[in-house]
């Protein structure tokens, strides 16, 4: 049978290894694998999100409020808009794919940075569109300003990863704010804050204000996710924040029901649960110093990181495919960044046993 | 700011009434709703997936498998087919838009019944594609075949709902084999089994066996669903099995995660849980007859169901909209079709309690 041609040369997502595979592949018992491979939270879920799920389990028969009213008004608090300005998605993900099939096809391209989150390139091929990258790894906003005015006619949507994924680097928020400020007005700009929770508790100067943001730039589009800081990576729930025009247009092509009954009751409770997100926050500004000494000390390369993970850079004397696989089979799964074309590995800050036993075990590898 | 042509005019779903609007609209105590609107199951969610999901919830932080192992593993023994016969979708929803992308574009066209699922419609709309009716609104294969010779070159998807939502009728599993025979074998054909549970409980001859269908037809999928029979409309998990080729192709367009870890867990548990099934055929095949009983003794004309809802279909004299205006602020919510075009109301089948208080109260109204 013969396909729609873009669809030929896809690339495909390579995520994280799960612990089930591990078990499947190594007979590991699972209590002794250490996961930090996902960015996921390490602190779990919050006592009262498990509550909560635990009490609506018995709704799972029926399909959630396809309004999702409770959870705009609770994210609409949080960031001081209106309801009318957040679309949820299935992770913040899907919010990128209803961006792309809005603005993007086989006619137009996107532009993001040289080493950046997978799926923007990915989502942007299912549309057929062009994919501009900038040189460095790390966003450098002069490239970007460089290949947009090159190629303006084109360009339909520019990607900042504020922080980076998966590198750890983080552009300061009046940075951000001057490059929208030069872009043309029907050029969508997507910010992703998948981790900006992490960068704003580190460094005030990284913290981008959505209300800002929305009601300077209408071509600016805020992603946010309850994935990392929320602790809740398995339930599927990010949310778009923008203009209400550009907002309306993604409802367009939102299917409906597209997060579950109970994921949303989840990402309510979680709102809620102001502790777990600063015991969350603490424990990752703290425990990344443990990395960082550990990396300066054994001379390996990594960006100051203002996200929950840290990507060591290894030099040619090293093979991070080697190193993660070796890990693998001692039950520790870590990041090989092989597929983006790095020789580094991405760990997710654990917690601060995790991270002894990870660092042991990595000493022995390098 | 300007937005893909196709997006502008694309037809927006309109889901049941979910519970909480009601709760919020009129005040109405959540006790004394009754909504029998989108197809839920009456039974609500069997005791043994409860459980689960109240074991599995500390994991909600955790992505999941996303090879999905498991659950394709359980799908494949339930079927007689492989895994990799065997995709997972975010609601069969999912692989019917991975479907269209794959195959439809602005440069063709598919083919579905007078009435049907409006998400077929939408979906193609999505990629531009053009949408092709038959004139009758049950499913009518000779018009299907007419329609189809007239337009072979432009028809890449041809949609079978079988049963059909939401009317309730369904075609014998051996027409549907004959007239996929007869179909060119680049167009795809998409039996769309959501109720299949249903049909085949109620009358062999609809039994549509998937591995038969796949062994014979490269050029077929069919979909199943976890939202109906097995009662887990909210947690999103639908499936589609195919040929490994086109399965291969759907799962390219699969964004990584798009199910939840709990989803992922109920599902798997709700396979296992066989009496719950069969309960909730027996409820629904005994129930069905107290609505027909209704509708005969009151003169409501309605078309023998193979689903789990039955549809009202009223003359001139009533007024579907109103009735089911009225109905809500009762506290019932059913579903009016207007948005179908059709002066009907569908109703799902309820447990007998229920069926007792809505025919009650929609006899005062009729």
């Amino acid at each position: 049978m013969k396909f729609n041609t873009h669809i030929q040369n896809l690339p495909i997502y390579e995520a994280g290894k799960p612990i089930e595979l591990v078990v499947r592949e190594f007979g590991i018992n699972p209590k002794n694998i250490i996961k930090l491979a996902s960015n996921e939270n390490p602190l779990g879920t919050s006592k009262s999100v498990i509550k909560t799920l635990q009490k609506v389990a018995k709704n799972a028969s029926l399909y959630p409020d396809d309004s999702f009213y409770e959870l705009k008004d609770a994210l609409a608090n949080l960031y001081s808009v209106k309801s009318e300005n957040i679309v949820i998605g299935s992770g913040s993900d899907q919010i990128i794919e209803f961006a792309l099939h809005a603005k993007t096809s086989d006619k137009n391209a996107i532009l993001v940075s040289g080493t950046t989150f997978a799926m923007y390139e990915i989502y942007a091929k299912h549309t057929g569109a062009k994919v501009y990258k900038t040189q460095s790894k790390e966003h450098d906003l002069n490239e970007f300003r460089k290949t947009y005015n090159e190629h303006k006619n084109e360009i339909k949507v520019i990607f900042l990863c504020i922080p980076n994924n998966p590198l750890g680097d983080c552009l300061d928020a009046s940075e951000v704010m001057k490059f929208i400020s030069e872009v043309d007005k029907d050029t969508l700009v997507i910010i992703d804050g998948a981790y900006m929770e992490f960068a704003k508790f580190k460094d005030k100067k990284k913290a981008i204000n959505p209300k800002d943001l929305i009601s300077k730039f209408p071509n600016a589009l805020y992603l946010g996710t309850f994935s990392k800081a929320y602790g809740l990576g398995g339930m599927r729930v990010g949310y778009g924040v923008g203009n209400s025009e550009l907002i309306t247009a993604l409802h367009k092509l939102r299917a409906p029901f597209n997060i579950t009954t109970l994921s949303l009751a989840a990402a309510i409770a979680a709102i809620k649960d102001k502790d777990f997100i600063k015991k969350t926050l603490k424990n990752n500004l703290k425990e990344m110093k443990v990395y960082e000494k550990f990396a300066t000390k054994n001379g390996i390369k990594f960006i100051p990181s203002y996200t929950n993970f840290i990507t060591f850079i290894f030099d040619e004397t090293k093979n991070a495919t080697q190193i993660s696989d070796n890990l693998l089979k001692k039950g520790i799964i870590l990041r090989n960044l092989k597929s983006y074309g790095l020789n580094a590995i991405r760990i997710t800050i654990g917690k601060p046993e995790q991270n002894k036993r990870v660092l042991g075990e990595l000493k022995k590898e390098i």
